[in-house]
């Protein structure tokens, strides 16, 4: 068996080409890597890597985690800048016994120094877009922050390993040095070979209140399938939220076992993409449904038409 | 009830101090950061604050957050420089809703506009230090690291509310940028008022690999006594550690639920200090014991005027 589950209909590509991969034999770290390289690597997706929308002093500043399930390794980068792929930073980060999650100057320095291909990350149509939003907040007194997209795959390889890596520009204006919940373990991220892995996506700063990722890994631990383990710590975890803090920002997760079954969960409309020995590569759409469930739909050509042009319209 | 736990016997003064204000039927909140201000004031201690060891370059780099129970607010910082107090800063970020974990210059550059005091925290004595190791560095081919011993504080109050914070200066020598667990939800430290809180310290690298802070508090959600929740989450996972990773760091966590019962784990010698409504304030040292058990016995006068001599003894 094989399987790979990652966020957000801009994983999808990434996916086909990781699919090859584990179709070959591959590891699920090369898989991980070789996903969400392809959404870091593709102007148009406005969250992530190159053409992700800057914080507010128009610096994209990137965070970005990898973890091997077999190890536990983690490696993570936040606030970098001027790196192409923050992922593989990462990734080269999780063999460190010390020193394996930089932030800031720190990590674009480690980046330099272990010959990652460095790369101005702000492309015209993001410096548009940003100045553009500068423009309307002081026209108008607009709550700034908006987009916090990030792509998380969970991989499984015929060799019965598993991987998770995260990246994200993190929320469009934020300030300088904010970090979401995708580098950090437990919140943006988790895997264990004998076991599955899940990671998150939207507003970090309610996700580290809540060590969802961990929670899903853990739920799946004692038994429970991958949807159950989504929306039981899910929707548990947005109710706790909304009566203590008294509300929630949006939040997706998506969880794969180590027998190649996947679910998710979440408090708004998700596209995410699945593929697995099984099941040909596909997009989805869920949303949330009655009685803490969701609602999984295959995505349709309408929506997928409506979303190449609202991500290449002019800005 | 009202009741406090804190890492390592330089915790002891500020515990001390925090009991006067829980006696006096303050918030948790205002005793956890007087208890963090006192060690990170007191310039004799090499991992916190001011007199901290700094990194690789002679920066002294700081990481702090604060978790709110009732409400699961956090706030954090990473690599901070020039603050005479993170606890402080990381306190006042938990009441953002959006940029509430900050790193690096960010983080630096929002307490200087918050109006934090600004502080050069790398004493002489600490600079001595940091020379000699660079010396020993070049001579002999010495593993440069060593010394993570994080104050992490959880608090109860009269009220019945819960909080958590944690202040470190991190590893000694350790990279720029380089973030340990302190600063991470769920790793660090995790608190929910209607169950109780934990905090950890010791390698930063290993621990994020179990979320340790927060798989204690659930285990305390599910009946078990602190200091249950203790050596079933840490020894449990030290042994899955070395069983995947080959080796694990050193590690302790304490521990305190909502009824002021407490309880503490480690892989090594680790001191701690507790002030409860019933018990009076006193330093205690664990070690492992046998069968995933933990040792925990008075701590000797031999032992502190020992620790007294040696952490001031000439450079």
């Amino acid at each position: 068996m094989w399987g790979m589950i990652a966020t957000w209909r801009m994983a999808h590509d990434g996916v086909l080409a990781a699919k090859e991969l584990l179709e070959a034999q591959a590891s699920c770290k090369d898989a991980v890597e070789t996903a969400i390289k392809a959404v870091e690597d593709y102007p148009f997706y406005k969250s992530v890597g190159y053409g992700g929308l800057p914080n507010e002093r128009g610096i994209v500043e990137m965070d970005a985690a990898f973890m091997d399930g077999e190890t536990f390794k983690i490696g993570a980068v936040a606030g970098i800048t001027d790196v192409a792929n923050p992922i593989s930073v990462a990734r080269q980060l999780s063999d460190e016994k010390f020193n394996s999650f930089r932030v800031g100057q720190g990590a674009t320095e480690y980046a330099m120094l272990a010959g990652f291909e460095r790369k101005n990350m702000l492309t015209d149509r993001a410096k548009k877009i940003w100045e553009k939003r500068l423009a309307e907040i002081a026209a108008s007194n607009l709550d700034p922050y908006d987009g916090h997209d990030t792509v998380g795959v969970v991989a499984l390889d015929t060799q019965q390993q598993m991987a998770v890596g995260t990246s994200s520009s993190g929320l469009f204006m934020k300030k300088q040095g904010r970090v979401g919940d995708s580098p950090l373990s437990g919140s943006g991220f988790y895997v264990d070979s004998t076991i599955g892995g899940a990671a998150a996506t939207g507003l970090g700063e309610d996700l580290m209140k809540g060590c969802l990722s961990y929670e899903i890994v853990r739920l799946m631990g004692e038994g429970l399938s991958p949807q159950d383990a989504c929306d039981q710590a899910v929707y548990g975890f947005e109710e706790r939220l909304r009566k203590r803090y008294g509300k929630a920002g949006a939040f997706s997760l998506i969880a794969l076992d180590k027998n190649g079954a996947w679910g998710v969960a979440t408090n708004v409309e998700f596209t995410f993409s699945v593929a697995t020995a099984d099941q040909e590569p596909a997009i989805y759409m869920a949303n949330p449904g009655p009685d803490q469930t969701t609602v999984i739909t295959p995505i349709t050509q309408e929506w997928l038409d409506a979303y190449e042009a609202r991500i290449k319209a002019p800005v």
